[in-house]
């Protein structure tokens, strides 16, 4: 097993700063919005800050694997993967919202290792992996403590982002929460990392929107799993729970189960 | 009836200037966050930044009266009444989300005739009223057009801001959007100004929540009234439709009928 992400520590930043004044450009200006079979925008920024990203991979590390949103994935069977979303949160990207983030995950064998989130016009990196304890604009970041339901603030991005099923268990947790907000996609993970937020639920997540947060919140002491308390990887079913404290972690689970 | 806000533009943004720099020293800092008898959150920024605020008004404009949040009402007689909410958006403020805002209203005699919106984390500030054309930072701005709901993009706060009646009204709309999305208080409405969004259909709001907004929104080519369709103004009931097209406006009227 990989124990340590610094090697790479370099490439991610790399990654980012390719990324970061490609989404300052596009921000705000008038751009084409298509829609992707699944029915999710996508646009001219989500692929030109991909192309950047792959770019640099290839040349960096032509061994290793990449799994973009955009574009796909190539050498799935490398140790080493890259999982990229140029922008987690178009539907943001596209209203002017400067919550969107690009994602940049370096799996291990299928598990996450590294991850760093970039927020471009608020010029805020988080950044985390093995060995490498979690900074936010690197400073030392840490979740907080929260140990009940009642006491707790829960970031979702959409209530319509559940089926039928997961919406009505969804609905179980969000009634006995004491702040139940919505709307920021990766940004609310960013939060929970920091200690601003203490819990994260959300479903129908991809690889490449989950994977770069999960060694964001774990080294920065949080938790992070699927609803059945699984550990996140490559092949995961987009269920997700993020939580500052593993004691709400574990009511959570109790009723999602 | 007054026909300019203009000679009440310098006090507005000398408000703005003193509000920004206390919100960007206490936010995502550890505050206390207490609980007001309707059970939303306040804090010592909120009440830091209405003081200071009511002390220019007292000092610039002592015959004017004022209606803030956190500190109530004085001179309510008064032809002009300065509507103030310090943070509108304490959940975002208090979980460290940069999209909460400070609002400024001038009334005259029951009407929004100015109104300003800072971001004080962004440094963004919209401003529009009687014989001053909406601007975002100093740059004019115009809202977009969109004729049907089945294109359009609308936010809401919160699913959860509604009463039952109110919100199986909001359904019958918020089925037929093609992007509907939540979470961000005024600064949605910042976004529908600047073109980046169709419609804000909200409710349980008080007038230092939507009166800056008004200006802002119809100075840009918009509209914003209650769900009956009438102007917005010290007495509406907290039902508020912004929309930048009126054939929009004019379809939401219906379905919420």
């Amino acid at each position: 097993m990989q124990n340590s992400s610094i090697p790479f520590l370099e490439t991610a930043q790399h990654l980012a700063e390719a990324a970061a004044p490609l989404l300052r450009h596009y921000f705000r200006t008038p751009i084409v919005v298509e829609e992707k079979s699944d029915l999710t925008p996508v646009t001219l920024a989500d692929r030109a800050v991909e192309q950047a990203m792959r770019h640099i991979i290839q040349q960096t590390h032509p061994d290793h694997g990449i799994l973009g949103e955009e574009m796909g994935i190539q050498q799935i069977e490398a140790d080493y993967l890259w999982v990229l979303d140029p922008i987690d949160g178009t539907k943001s990207f596209i209203t002017g919202k400067p919550l969107f983030g690009t994602l940049i995950a370096l799996l291990y064998q299928g598990q996450p290792i590294l991850g760093l989130l970039e927020q471009p016009i608020l010029r805020e990196r988080w950044l985390g992996g093995l060995g490498i304890p979690t900074t936010f604009n690197q400073q030392r970041i840490q979740v907080r403590s929260c140990t009940h339901l009642s006491a707790a603030t829960l970031y979702t991005t959409s209530p319509h982002m559940f089926n039928p099923d997961e919406f009505q268990k969804f609905e179980t947790v969000r009634k006995q929460i004491k702040l139940p907000l919505y709307g920021c996609d990766c940004y609310a993970y960013g939060l929970l990392a920091m200690g601003l937020v203490d819990l994260v639920i959300e479903a129908g997540l991809a690889p490449y929107d989950y994977c770069a947060l999960v060694p964001i919140v774990e080294q920065a002491g949080g938790i992070m799993t699927d609803w059945q308390g699984r550990p996140l990887g490559l092949h995961s079913q987009g269920q997700v729970i993020a939580a500052g404290d593993r004691h709400l972690h574990q009511q959570v689970l109790e009723l999602l189960a």
